[in-house]
């Protein structure tokens, strides 16, 4: 592992974790994966944040909720097939970890691990969430919510960074 | 001007902003400046997105919840002078364009000017906003807010982004 600044790697991280990034929340003994293509990177609060965002349909959502952290695992080769899977299986139907052979590795700073692949790790205490208000939302967003199933903006302080 | 991208600036602006860039923001006629040293840059919603945080006791706070859009002016080079100022000094009291000797330039895509200084520009309509919840906000974060004048997060779209 080798540690990085989380702004030096966010070009690289932000192309990637549009083509699919793994975001990963440990909370008590439940644990999930899903696969992310939007973020923002920052600083914020005097602190370097993360920011995630996860519709409330999610089966990683009832897990967030109840988690004081996240990581993101931005892969660096080619994982469209895992990408794919876990952008659009649900955990509540299956392992997503078996069924894509992810092995996991413990979080440095956090209770939730990181997935065991080449890349860019970002390690994340959640400090902010905010359920998002449409009515705030300007209209032309709104075919992105065809169900009404609003993101959840989660903040997190980036406790560690780092590339495997 | 010169065209730039976004994410490939990011590392450069956001070292910038933590030093002090400049918020601009126009609704009718009522138009200020002020300082910023946070921000998040990434892409959310399928769009480009710049996050600025904006505390409801600031002038600026007045003008932007009536606004469109708003421009962050990222300077290049020194103006540690009109950052302390534009950071201290409320726009209710005085004009801090005149007082700061701080040109405008219109916006390209946006209502709001860019400040006509050196450096990275971002024109950005506001798409989403949420004021803050202090329930969800970590408790150690507190220090932050004595006065409880929480901020407010407003999600632009990077319609616009260059060098002058």
């Amino acid at each position: 592992m080798k540690d990085v600044d989380y702004m030096a790697v966010a070009e690289t991280a932000m192309a990637q974790i549009q083509q699919g990034a793994f975001l990963t929340v440990k909370a008590g003994d439940r644990l999930n994966t899903m696969t992310i293509g939007w973020a923002t990177i920052g600083y914020c609060w005097k602190k370097p944040i993360f920011m995630v965002a996860v519709r409330d349909s999610r089966h990683t959502f009832t897990i967030i909720e109840d988690a004081a952290d996240f990581t993101v695992s931005v892969p660096s080769g080619d994982m469209k097939k895992e990408v794919l899977f876990c952008g659009t299986k649900s955990g509540r139907d299956m392992d997503k970890f078996a069924q894509c052979d992810l092995k996991t590795i413990p979080g440095r700073k956090v209770a939730s691990p990181i997935i065991d692949l080449p890349g860019i790790h970002f390690e994340c205490r959640i400090v902010y969430k905010s359920a998002m208000d449409p009515a705030r939302l300007t209209p032309d967003y709104e075919p992105i919510y065809p169900a009404k199933d609003y993101h959840t903006l989660y903040f997190g302080e980036i406790l560690d960074c780092y590339e495997i």
